[in-house]
C-alpha cells in the first residue's frame, strides 16, 4: 500500500504525473484497476474509451451532461461491492442511492430518477436481500428520488459475493449551471464540505474488527441539497466533486490535471476528526487518501468564497466546511500541500487501491 | 428443470396462476429467483416494491416512461452476467448493449444514451476485457447509441466470474407513442418478428460442448430500428416485448396478466428453427420458454396487423416475421396453445430458472 500515500517531499520541480505503466505490461486485473486512483483512469484512458470510441472524458466528470429532447439531462452509474454490507452509519444501500446521486449532484443536476440493478448469490438470505433494499429505499427517500426500473441477476454461489448493486441515475441540469474542470481558473478558492477520511476509516474498522477508541461512522449522504443551497448564493460554482475512492487526494489531482491549474493545499485546514487521523496513523493510511461518501470539494470562484462559505455552514451536512486552499499559476496539474512546519510536498495521484471494495 | 416446462392440458378452467410459496417459505436465494420466471416476478413484487416503496410496476414494463424536462424518456436498466463471456453469435458486450436498447426500444423510444458499469474479478486477462468491451463498443455503434458515463469496480479473485455488465439506457419516446400491454384489447393480433429459441439453445450449446448437427448462433442484435418500421405504419400498436429470459411463454403471460385478456398461440405458426427443435428435444426444453435477444413479439390493432407484419418482413430482423395468435376475451390473464393436433394447452409462467445465466 504504500505507493498509494508515499510522499515525495520537494519534489515541485517535477510538474507531470507519469502513467506508471502502460497497460500492455499489465496481463490481468488487479484490485488496483477499482481504485479510482492512477491505475483506474489508465484502464479507462487506454482501454475503454478506444474500445468504446466515444470522447475522451476520462477523470473530467463524474456524470455525463446530455441534452435530449430539449431538456438538459445528467446520467452517470455506479456499481457497488462494499464489503460488509452493512457498516456503521450506512449499507450498501445507502451507498447505491447516495453514490448515484451525488454523482448527479455534483454536475450541478437536481438527482430526479434512479435504475436498480442487482446481482444476487445464490444462497444469500433473502431476509439479507430485504435488509439491504429497504435501506434502499430509505436513503432514495431521504434522497428525494425515485427507483424506477430494476433488474435481478442470480449467480450459483462461489462466483458472487453476496449482493451486488448498480444503480444509475437521471438528473435535471439547471439552465445556467455548468460545472466542469475546465472552468477551473488561477485563484479558484477550494472549499470541502466538511471532516475527510470518515467513510473508508468506518469500513475498515468494521472490516478488520478494530477499535479506534469510539465508533466511525460513515458519513455516507445525499449531497444535492447542500449543491442547491450553494447553487442559490451562485450559479457560478465552476467545478465540484465528491471524494470517494481515492478520496480528497485523486479528486483535486483529477481537476488539477484536467483544469492545467495547479492546486495548493494547507494541510493544517483539512478538517481531519481525531478519530480518523488516530486509525490512520495504526493503519499507516493518509487521510488525503480514505474515501468520504458525503462530502464534496468545490472550487469556487474568489468573490463568491465567503458567501458559497457561508451557505454551505447553514446546511446540515456542511456546518463543518472549511476553505482548504486554492488554485494557482504554479505547478500545472499538480496538488501539493503546504505542510503544518511550513515546507510543502507534492499530493500525488494514488496509484491502486488503499482500501479495496470500500464502496 | 420439469417445473418450467410442464404441460397441464385441458386445465382451462384453471384460470388463474398461483403464486407458487410466499417468499417467506423461501430463505435464501436461488438461481430461480433471477430466471425471468414467477420466482423473479415474485421476488420483485413482495420483496423490492414494497422496500423501495414505488409504483407497483411489477412486470409491466422493460422500460419507465418518465417526463423530465419536458422530454418524455425511457429509462432502463439490465445487468449481464452470461457464461461464458464469448458463444456463437456473440458475447456480453453484444448482450449489453442490445437487451438494454431492446427494453427501450419495446417502450417505443429511441434509444438514445448508455451507462456502462464492469465489476471485473481480480486476475482476469486484459485482453479479454479488451475484447469485450471492443464488442460492446461495435454493438453501440450498430445499435445507434454512444455510451456516456462508465464505472468500474473490482473484486477479489473468487469473489465474482470474471465478468459482470451492468448497462443503463435512455431513450426518448416519441410524443403519440404509447406502448403498455393495459393498452391490449380482445381482437389484437400477435406477431412475433422470428424463428424463437436461438439464443438460449446457442449459449447452451457451446456451454455444455454440446453438438446440435449445425452451430447455431446465437439471435443477439438491437430491435430499435425494427420497431421504428413498425411505428411509421402506425403509432397505435398496443405493446411490445423482448422474449428474452423465460423466452415467449414469459413474454406472453407478463401481458395477458397485467393486460387482463387471454392470450390463444396456435403452436404450429409460432416459428422454431428445425436445429432450435432438436436441441430442445435433446435437451428436454420446450422453445417456447428459451430466451431470444434479438425477437419482439408486438400485439397489434387487428386493423393494421397485415401492414404492420409487412413493414417488418421489409425489415433485415423481421423477415421471418408471423402472426402466431391473438388477444382474446375468454381466459382472461391466461396463455393457451392451441396443439397441432387440435388440442389446447396452458403455456404456463416458468417458475424459475431453465437455463441459468444465459443473459
Amino acid at each position: 500500500m504504500s505507493e498509494t500515500t508515499e510522499v515525495r517531499a520537494g519534489a515541485l520541480d517535477v510538474l507531470g504525473w507519469t502513467c506508471p505503466a502502460p497497460l500492455r505490461n499489465q496481463p490481468r486485473v488487479v484490485m488496483g484497476h477499482g481504485g479510482g486512483g492512477a491505475m483506474s483512469a489508465e484502464l479507462v484512458e487506454h482501454l475503454f474509451l478506444p474500445a468504446f470510441g466515444g470522447p475522451d472524458l476520462a477523470g473530467t466528470v463524474d456524470a455525463a451532461a446530455l441534452e435530449l429532447g430539449g431538456a438538459r439531462l445528467a446520467f452517470s452509474t455506479d456499481s457497488f461491492v462494499v464489503r460488509p454490507l452493512f457498516f456503521p452509519g450506512g449499507s450498501i444501500g445507502d451507498l447505491a442511492v447516495n453514490g448515484t446521486v451525488n454523482d448527479l449532484a455534483m454536475s450541478g443536476a437536481r438527482p430526479a430518477y434512479l435504475s436498480c440493478g442487482f446481482i444476487l448469490e445464490e444462497g444469500v438470505e433473502l431476509a439479507v436481500v430485504q435488509r439491504v433494499a429497504e435501506a434502499l429505499g430509505a436513503a432514495a427517500r431521504t434522497a428525494g428520488v425515485e427507483v424506477v426500473t430494476g433488474d435481478t441477476k442470480v449467480v450459483e454461489a462461489g462466483h458472487g459475493d453476496g449482493i451486488f448493486i448498480n444503480t444509475s441515475g437521471i438528473g435535471l441540469i439547471p439552465h445556467g449551471v455548468d460545472l466542469r474542470p475546465q472552468r477551473v481558473v488561477p485563484g479558484d478558492v477550494v472549499i470541502v464540505s466538511g471532516p475527510v477520511g470518515v467513510h473508508g476509516v468506518a469500513i475498515m474498522s468494521v472490516r478488520e474488527g478494530l477499535e479506534f477508541g469510539v465508533e466511525i461512522e460513515s458519513d455516507c449522504a445525499p449531497l444535492a441539497g447542500l449543491v442547491e443551497a450553494m447553487l442559490a448564493v451562485t450559479e457560478d460554482l465552476h467545478v465540484l466533486r465528491d471524494p470517494t475512492r481515492g478520496g480528497l487526494a485523486a479528486a483535486l489531482n483529477e481537476i488539477a490535471s484536467a483544469s492545467g491549474t495547479g492546486v495548493v493545499v494547507q494541510e493544517r485546514a483539512v478538517p481531519v476528526p481525531a478519530a480518523v487521523a488516530n486509525a490512520c496513523a495504526v493503519l499507516g493510511l493518509d487521510p488525503m487518501y480514505v474515501a468520504n461518501e458525503g462530502k464534496l470539494v468545490a472550487f469556487v470562484p474568489r468573490e463568491h468564497a465567503d458567501a458559497v462559505l457561508a451557505a454551505m455552514r447553514a446546511h446540515p451536512l456542511g456546518r463543518e466546511a472549511a476553505v482548504i486552499g486554492e488554485a494557482v499559476e504554479a505547478h500545472p496539474g499538480m496538488v501539493v500541500a503546504r505542510t503544518g512546519l511550513g515546507g510543502t510536498r507534492v499530493v500525488d495521484m494514488p496509484l491502486g487501491e488503499q482500501l479495496p471494495r470500500i464502496c
